[in-house]
């Protein structure tokens, strides 16, 4: 395919060419950026609402049911799964393809696991491009999942429009364990398999963990309740998720907010870049070998042998 | 403190010699590389243990309880916690304090958070360094605990000799989710809350996922049941870590586990000074801010803003 082919057919939101592009940018391929430059662009149409949570939380089935709803309402629904655990053992392929059992081979839904993380990193800069190449394709929700709980993942949440966390009854204490970071990049928190003991208790500890945190836009993130297994509570975590749009859309805060993420993905971007320029010159990677042996022989130190391959 | 005092005194295993130097290295002081190249030769000594799990496995119970089981055997514990939610919130202080009443102001352990992670990244390679300092500082066992479960938290963790991986019996269906990141890296797996009903499942369904795995060393991971909090298993544990520890000492693959270390770390080192080089030069970083700010208001893209930024 052409480049401005691949770029009209992505454009005119054919999936063949979305997945083309999204794996372009995944691999670094040469004309990437070039994909990026015009996409970039026609992006900013899309709702990006970013799911967290812990393992075990349900995510998975809230995400599913989530995007059959907006279907059912005749939009159509980009997901990027983010998998760091696929380059052990191909987890994200059977994931994908477990959950396209789940929402059948429907054209407006695109599900996309993103799960390369080669030696350049990268793998937080290829999922906020996968999202923009969805954005410019012309789906109206783009939903990004993590599977982990980790730094990049809340890295890669904050970047959407709306935030989501999920938390299940019953973890007790536990809340406490995960407040800090999740706690406060939530727009909006998910009580899943709220048919189990112990919902009103968790919902008083978040109640009380939320009143105690300082946002910067002043908004009171909601708590909706759900058992996403047997699609409850999901239209009242739409209604959620469009109201914390709505807000952000008005509010003051959001070209800061913006700018934060730019500066984000630039530096993300910079990362990367400068990484590989070093890596595709002549000989790096042997000296890199080579000074990886002697480091693992206690022959030399990590800080010595980078002063020596950037000299 | 001069650099040779601190020097003499870290490796004499004064505690606060080490504090001030894993702070250096966190805060990628001046000095750091300098305190690293003199670290780096007198590491190895150390049994490092990586605990990693999800949130509300009860992590952080059965480290302390570990740690208490070693210090009763006269060993020296270092404690090193990953916590990214820190940044937002100070979270990793307020868990050491609460910490600290566990453990007592023991001059034979010693716990400190990492959580500092800023623009130039680098909480993994500040991580492992900490690991290193504490090993050369003289202690016997360095245990480091993730409190999430993300590619960077699964990349530390990697680098330890022995990795635990934290699991709770009634998680059912969710042991897939977590399956293949997590349980790939596991040499020793721990079932805590082991009171709990569903003990005998969750040990089922992980034996049967153990069974898939394919690992180059075939060692085949023991599983471990604890009740952390009451202190039960504890002493299994430590048995099923040594087991590991002394299978590692003798395989071939040892060799080659620590050669992928060194090249890893080596990759987060550049990775790090590359960029660092780059803002510290005169304008970038206001360059950089003029950038985002660009993108924001989408007068630009990521992609043309860094090769002007690299131009």
């Amino acid at each position: 395919m052409l480049h401005s082919e691949l770029l009209e057919k992505l454009f005119a939101g054919e999936p063949r060419a979305v997945a083309r592009a999204i794996t372009k940018v995944e691999n670094g391929a040469d004309d990437a950026a070039k994909i990026m430059k015009a996409v970039f662009p026609k992006t900013g149409k899309a709702v990006v609402v970013g799911i967290t949570g812990s393992p075990g939380a349900g995510k998975s089935s809230l995400v599913d049911k989530l995007a059959l709803f907006y279907r059912d309402r005749s939009e159509k629904i980009g997901i990027v799964c983010v998998d760091p655990s696929s380059p052990f053992s191909g987890g994200a392929i059977l994931g994908d393809r477990i959950r396209m059992q789940t929402l059948g081979l429907d054209k407006n839904v695109f599900i996309r696991s993103m799960a390369t993380r080669g030696n350049l990193g990268g793998l937080s800069r290829a999922t906020v491009d996968a999202v923009a190449i969805l954005d410019a394709a012309g789906f109206d929700k783009v939903i990004v999942e993590t599977v982990g709980v980790g730094q990049d993942e809340v890295e890669i949440v904050k970047t959407a429009d709306v935030s989501v966390v999920v938390l299940v009854p019953g973890m007790g204490d536990d809340i406490q364990a995960i407040k800090a970071g999740i706690m406060e990049i939530g727009d909006v928190f998910v009580i899943n398999k709220a048919d189990r003991d112990g919902v009103l208790r968790t919902e008083k500890e978040l109640e009380a963990l939320l009143s105690l945190a300082h946002r910067p836009d002043f908004w009171t993130p909601p708590i909706v309740k759900t058992v996403a297994t047997e699609n409850k509570g999901i239209e009242d975590l739409s209604k959620a998720i469009k109201s914390y749009a709505n807000f952000q859309n008005t509010g003051e805060a959001s070209l800061e907010r913006k700018r934060a993420i730019a500066r984000w993905r630039l530096l993300e971007l910079l990362r990367e870049k400068l990484l590989s320029n070093l890596l595709s010159k002549n000989g790096t990677a042997e000296k890199l070998d080579k000074l990886a042996r002697a480091i693992a022989e206690k022959k030399n130190n990590p800080y010595s042998a980078i002063e020596e391959i950037l000299k």
